[in-house]
């Protein structure tokens, strides 16, 4: 890609030679001959220029260099910008490995690249541009939207429905059956599960991560969030937009979570619970009823996290002057 | 299957058009013409009435309606009883898709199902109308009994066991080897794990569960008892009958779970300890010591359920009176 | 095996018959005739006499027995060498599966078993010995030592070195994106991940488990670490040698863990911080701060083990006394 033709992508304007081609992106540690990288600061300038990149993205005040520079606002929005545009300009040409099990009724799209041992049912359609790596299994009536990718050994139960742009991880499992029983005398009956899920627009999910479907209506994951690794997603939960939530957290039936909640690691949600918009949840936390919005939350039970520190002070406090306050007890003679 | 036949198997009495037949099951907001539906109250049932079900369950007490109604004890378990019929009809006509890598000495029963590329090794025994979907992989030896449904990309380690009626939903492990480890001056060597795993009848466990095998005995999961996704079941773990375990809990090794257990999400079990028959269990616990039968405890560590409430409201009693605790203690002197 | 070639190897002294073979190594409850067993105390040795078992590894100070037996200083770790020599033994003839898709251009060494529907794609280097089970995908670039044996169904993502004798279990996911977003004008933005996952010798990973590749440099799993089932190591983690992590754990972005740490099961580690060498945790800890050398920690957040034992006896004392406390708050009427 010429030079040029990124700054006017990414807004930026260029200082050195503008006759240069990029061939890749790459951090400033593994920049190879042709590489595009980027600096936040002057150290990592003077990293950029001993490396062998050709171009360096970097701030609108830093100090002029030997290579050559794209001055613009944010230089990290910027690098990720423009290596979205290289990337997405090198993938999907159409192919499909001759071991992938395609059933007759399945519609691909166009430039859909799928690779080996994968398997896809009935009646399912696949959008655009879409990646399915190897050993993916898709099963009946699945529709997928335009650019969506798979990685390797995906699974999407029946019925699932992922809309645009949307990444899944290895190992993530989508539509499985959620976790409802019934009990009667003595014994435990699974409660059939027939609804399904719907993954919006944008959305990332990392790795062996999954998601229930519906009891009976559905599970739904709202337009750009991103959920990490080794997540649970339960039954007819509804995450709303644009969600951050880290690894290893579990979400119980039915559960809503509000647009712009950020989470941290390993949180637990009980089911049947609302929290609100843009609340921010401490790691680890246990939240066990609704949440209002633009809360910041943390422990198990979770407090506010002002409350939460609190309480941890005082318990730190009780234990220092755990012998004073036992004596006032024993004189007092007080039960 | 016609309604009469229907009201028969699950002991309901018919009321309005009994000359309907049923084509399939669903819940009333997703219900198509032809449906079966239930409702547990009058306004579900005033929902079912606008819908396209032809026939709905409900309560022996509910008013009429201009929809067929089969009137019985408990709507939603007839719901289930009768989906659990529709299902096992539609299932498991013998199949072997070509894809699929099956060694000579595997013995399959009747009416199985296996999907594209599915391996399984020497010596396999599958039981009479088993379901093994694509990409699933059976390591010698293993036995598995009628019934048995395995998802996509399950797998199962050598020597396995599964009774019969078993669910295992797609990503999950049985018979990965346990972590034992033995150090000897500064190295860390791997004990052999040479035991297996037996899953009782009737139980399911949930998608990217992990259940590893024993050391030199086995691990055991009893009949009925039902696991949720993204579980860890250490080596030589004995979980009794009809357990439930929610999402993301762990069990250590050599651990004991009584039966008709049930445990929230994200708990932990510490090694070698026992918990009793009947005890429930709440979200987050950490238990690192023997439970009593029929205890309800919760926490971490985790003590009786009255007991950690007690432990949390006095805490927030003392962090409100904080500042009266502390002038006390100053007043007096003490330390 | 000869009993003599074994004994010379664990450094044993035969007592009793000298003249058998050993076929086979088990555990006492399911040794088989010609297996070699072991015994750590009297008992066991009792057990292992009336098995069918051919020979008895035990103490040096065990009673005679009717059974050949080897006498060792360690039993336990006799038997896990004498195992480690026989398995050996029978692994890896030269195989490939004629449903592997491997391209054109990847190298593969020695005696090396490729299982039914793996793929490999471009440039990987597969060393010596290594076994490849069934439904692996192995990305483009990647580059295994010798010895290594993956278990059905793991992903390695492109670029990712393995190098010697490296276990990974079955669904294990090697350099799958970290979760690096950048914010901007309401929406969320993925970072790009370009770095690589790196795990050095002798590491065994449990089942499940996920380890992000860096986002620019590398994620790295030192030599003879042992993680286990369903844990979560983020994206740029430094894991030293010889660390002993429990199921569930989860270690967010950039965070360092020293040489010989022990982590019992579901920690999780905040991101950017450092653990110092020879730390034990315990369960269920949080840890949100730098630790030093040799500390023993626990409790969510972490702290020493001794300290947050004396929070959890003075919370209890409180609880115990509550009465008395606020009768003298009352008394005092100060607030």
């Amino acid at each position: 890609m010429k030079i040029k033709e990124l700054a006017l992508l990414i807004e930026g304007t260029i200082e050195g030679d503008d006759n240069v081609d990029i061939t890749d992106l790459s951090g400033i540690e593994t920049a190879r001959l042709g590489d595009l990288t980027f600096a936040m600061d002057e150290d990592k300038l003077g990293l950029a220029e001993i490396s062998q990149t050709v171009c360096v993205l970097t701030t609108k005040t830093s100090r002029r260099s030997t290579k050559t520079l794209i001055r613009v606002n944010n230089p990290k929005l910027a690098f990720l910008i423009a290596y979205n545009v290289f990337h997405e300009k090198l993938s999907a040409e159409s192919f499909v490995h001759p071991s992938a099990a395609i059933a007759d009724s399945v519609i691909l799209g166009k430039n859909v690249r799928i690779d080996a041992h994968v398997s896809i049912e009935d009646n399912v359609v696949i959008g655009d541009h879409a990646t399915i790596e190897g050993g993916c299994v898709i099963k009946k009536n699945c529709k997928l939207g335009e650019h969506c990718h798979l990685h390797p050994n995906v699974v999407l139960y029946e019925n699932t429905i992922l809309k645009n742009r949307i990444v899944l991880h290895s190992g993530v499992i989508v539509g499985s059956d959620g976790f409802g029983y019934v009990r009667d005398r003595g014994e435990i009956y699974k409660f059939p599960q027939l609804g399904i899920v719907v993954i919006e627009d944008r959305v990332e999910i990392g790795a062996n991560t999954t998601i229930d479907r519906g009891s009976l209506g559905c599970t739904m994951i709202g337009a750009g969030s991103k959920i990490d690794n080794l997540c649970h997603i339960a039954h007819n939960v509804k995450i709303g937009k644009n969600v951050i939530m880290a690894a290893q957290c579990g979400i119980a039936g039915s559960s809503v979570i509000g647009d712009n909640v950020t989470m941290s690691g390993q949180v637990a949600v009980i089911d049947n619970i609302t929290i609100g918009q843009n609340v921010s949840i401490g790691g680890q936390s246990g939240i066990i009823g609704n949440i209002e919005d633009n809360a910041a939350i943390w422990g198990s039970p979770a407090r506010e996290v002002k409350q939460t520190k609190k309480q941890m002070a005082v318990l730190s406090w009780a234990t220092k002057n755990f012998n004073a306050l036992s004596k006032i007890i024993k004189e007092k003679g007080v039960t």
